[in-house]
């Protein structure tokens, strides 16, 4: 590809909304172009960056006997009422009514259509397990759109679907995908630096999966990580451990007044009482119905809304309390709460502690010396706090840390919920019918692109390894005009075109040094100077962009230290 | 692949909505599944036939210098407003309002996207010209979609888009594309019924086009084919010629009574005068306006509406003029039309002819012998017919034919339409700014795919040639609880596997006769039979599908002959 032609500009200005590294650098390097918020055109570049991280996904599906296939990206509400999901799925799904007025929708994941697939087709346990998959544009109507490909709204996504007899055989398939993503992740260049954390199973439904997380400072998701033991998992559904067996013994609850001290931290000072030694009130509504959800905490953590959703089965949103007549806001308390339709859940933060500063209900005042096991019975104590760093592992004891992570990809056990909704019956080996139990494995092609991009690149450009760049060399010629080296470098080019090498050739009038800054911007692995100097001795400078290493090997020997730099490098 | 995890059930009965080959074949031989009205999806078979066309197109593509981009599916009304074709487009585009109330759509076609991509880009002549294509997923929301793969609502699309700086280098990538296309269709086996056939331009606009038209009687467009010259032309834009020289010299005009003769066929029968003696009155309305479009052709001939439509500049839809008091419906004639808002257009049909049966403008009443020399002077005739069968080419004066046709592919040249709404300006060598000139070129894959199924099948179901088929051979092993059977298959399986080239192995316990008929239905070019009687002379049979040409050959050739086999025909 002659460089003059290749689709893309190249600009030296960092986007003003961009602050990601990728982000920035893919728009300057001219990887692709935005066209909406969360919208973008993949040029030249791009597009051949992620068809490159397609192959390798396919290789990868296809090891695991998976079979590819395509769903349609516009579905029927039909389908997905079957599984509840037309209504259970909000505004982050596209909808839109059809000239004969039906309703159709978006596809952002295809549980319900992968079901629809194979479920006439399979009738018996001899056909399973059996793993489809695609690689399709979804659509997610993000509410906000960021950091260049690592959250967009539109995006190609790999999603894969396997239907099992029996939990073991999921679970032995469901580990077999999960090395099959570490691969991945490790030939596209990011391994180092990817991690799989247990997580939430949101909207999917099911019992256990985990996210792969790229390490990175700008990820949206906390995750809490034990170095000790190796126990890795989301924030949103770490387990929470304490160790509150040492405590004082009880003492005489008093009310005491406490003025204008309304918050944790207003009433741990105006007591000298620390936060820890306070319960903490945290106020929820429930969506779609009137009444609350009222939980108890120790004052210095945090609730946790996936583990608090999991346990009292209601969608809560965060209320402010402050303008709701039900409530004492500032000095809510468990004692003597008289609450009208409030569902109350308590902490195991707060499990065996005594003599705790607790809300009265009562403006102004709180209580000192609260004790479960006097003045409030029979509570029963839920995890539903996040972890906090030094926190200890719920499995090893030692210090929890905390870290951001980007998902680049997540594996879910998804148990018969489409299957059975959907009326998916297979007849085991005893005769008997079952709803198959159902794996699903996504991997968004973009993003791990823009992950790519986060782990591979310095403060030149990209510097892509070699299974992802779209181009394998990247042929710099100084001093086109002159005629040995035009004649060498296209000499070179050519070489490498017939091998089917994919190649840029840096055909345009400008300087060496607009030359050699594109070079790094756009980050292909192997960089050829071919000059009018080094060709007086026969000779041609091979640079890898990496690690700078740079080489000058005689021309004639170029195409064969070329080929096995790429093949070493695969 | 084993048959019995290959996805997709194989079914006897015909779909009882299916009328065309390829829609009984791919879903009888289990290809794809249809999900909605037009909407489908595509098993292991159907996609993976889909992805060896798409290879083939990508191919044909890059070897023109195409780049491969991806333009996104969902993009905004602002960006389709720049082009005007956000209001012009009617009910065929999907748009949704997204979840900050913003207008979008589902791209039908990318030129908006193109020219947005680029635009920034080039900035002077030496970067063009340039072409750039993608391969995505389309919807467009077909009243009637029909035929399976045919006329779906969602497909897979290779669209094409180059920008050139002079109308000349426009039409010379055209015609290397022209070709393109023509060794894409030889390529996956239609290429000897597919022509190409001059056509409108439609909501692409520009002012050149070809379609590329599988022969076939099923097809919803009219071809109008000259066997002689080669010339050939959709219905839509088929110029007419007529030879109107010899007419009887005039006579005296006459109103007379005829009664409840109103159509054509009954006049003509009334007053024993031939129809291609009467001047028809065909009435249209004006889309979005009051007002109408009277149109006068030969008794014998039918209006080509798009033909009209370029013509009269108007959006013209059929008007029932009998319930309209401004008509004299029955008896409308070019003589005494008082209409208001009425735009009149003679066909050329009725040029130089004499002593006509006309309306009279009067219930029961017509003329005859109108003459428009003589009663209606100053009138100008254009070409707004239908082409006959037997009409006089308009190259060499032979007879002309109809046939149908599919549409598999189209070219464009669209002038300037989409750079200059869109401001995309070059400098030219000369430093002048100038609005590139585009072409666009489509190819949709699935109905590619549906033509090669029509071109390629029989009786028995589906002969796919080698470039298209999913699997290259399917192995066919009797008996495979005969030990010696099963290990060679096996053996035989393996060493393909090792080879990649993609097999099907049929390992059901089921009858001969099943495996036989699946085999053919499903269509892989090269069956094996590995049978106990044969393996007794180390024999296996190697049978085409396509020509059913068998040969029997040593167990120890067989991997060898495959491979020649399918290397020979690829």
């Amino acid at each position: 590809m002659k460089l003059s032609k290749l689709v893309g500009e190249r600009t030296k200005s960092t986007p003003s909304d961009a602050t990601m590294k990728n982000h920035i650098l893919l728009l300057r390097a001219g990887y692709m172009k935005q066209v909406a918020g969360g919208i973008y055109s993949l040029t030249t570049l791009g597009e051949r960056a992620c068809l490159n991280i397609e192959n390798i996904i396919r290789e990868e599906m296809d090891a695991l006997d998976g079979q590819e296939v395509k769903f349609p990206v516009v579905m029927p509400k039909e389908l997905w009422d079957l599984s509840g999901r037309y209504s259970s799925i909000g505004s982050e799904m596209a909808r839109f009514t059809d000239r004969t007025n039906r309703q159709m929708l978006l596809g952002m994941t295809h549980e319900e259509a992968a079901v629809h697939l194979v479920k006439n087709w399979v009738n018996t346990y001899t056909q399973l397990p059996c793993m489809i998959y695609q690689i399709q544009t979804k659509f997610r109507d993000e509410p906000r759109s960021r950091g260049g490909l690592i959250r967009v709204r539109e995006f190609t996504m790999k999603d894969a679907y396997s239907f099992h007899m029996t939990q073991e055989d999921l679970e032995e398939y469901y580990n077999k995908m999960h090395k099959s993503y570490e691969r991945i992740y490790d030939r596209v260049g990011v391994g180092h630096h990817v991690i799989s954390v247990k997580s939430d199973n949101g909207m999917f439904g099911g019992n256990m999966s985990h996210e792969f997380m790229y390490l990175n400072d700008y990820g949206e998701d906390q995750l809490v990580l034990c170095d000790k033991c190796g126990y890795h998992a989301n924030q949103e559904v770490a387990e929470c451990l304490y160790h509150n067996e040492k405590q004082d013994k009880m003492k005489p609850l008093k009310k005491v007044f406490t003025g204008d001290a309304k918050t944790i931290e207003d009433v741990s000072k105006f007591l000298n009482i620390p936060a820890q030694k306070c319960m903490k009130a945290v106020v929820y509504a429930i969506k779609g119905e009137s009444g609350y959800v009222v939980c108890f905490i120790r004052g210095d953590r945090e609730i946790n809304e996936t583990k608090l959703r999991h346990i009292c089965q209601k969608e809560v949103v965060p209320y402010d309390a402050r303008e709701d007549k039900n409530f004492c806001a500032g000095n809510i308390g468990a004692l003597g709460l008289n609450v009208p339709n409030a569902l109350v859940f308590f902490d195991k933060s707060l499990e065996g502690l005594t003599n705790l500063v607790a809300g009265a209900n009562e403006k102004d005042y709180h209580f000192t010396n609260f004790n479960f096991e006097r003045d409030l019975k029979d509570v029963k104590f839920h995890d539903i706090s996040k972890v906090k760093v030094g926190d200890p592992c719920v499995f090893c004891d030692s210090s929890l840390s905390l870290s951001n992570g980007i998902e680049v990809g997540n594996i879910f056990q998804l148990g018969t919920k489409y299957t059975k909704s959907m009326g998916m019956e297979v007849r085991t080996k005893d005769g008997d019918e079952i709803n198959p139990i159902m794996g699903c494995y996504g991997i968004g092609v973009g993003r791990l692109l823009a992950c790519v991009v986060e782990e591979n690149s310095d403060e030149n450009g990209i510097c892509l390894p070699m299974s992802v760049a779209p181009f394998k060399v990247h042929i710099v010629p100084l001093r086109l005009e002159d005629e040995i080296v035009n004649q060498k470098a296209n000499e070179l080019y050519q070489e490498l075109q017939n091998a089917k090498i994919p190649s840029l050739f840096d055909d345009r009038a400008c300087s060496n040094g607009i030359k050699f800054a594109d070079a790094d911007l756009m980050g292909m692995p192997i960089r050829v100077v071919i000059s009018p100097r080094s060709l007086v001795e026969n000779k041609v400078e091979i640079k890898l962009r990496k690690t700078s290493e740079t080489i000058m090997v005689d021309f004639n020997d170029a195409f064969d230290k070329i080929s096995n730099l790429i093949m070493s490098n695969m």
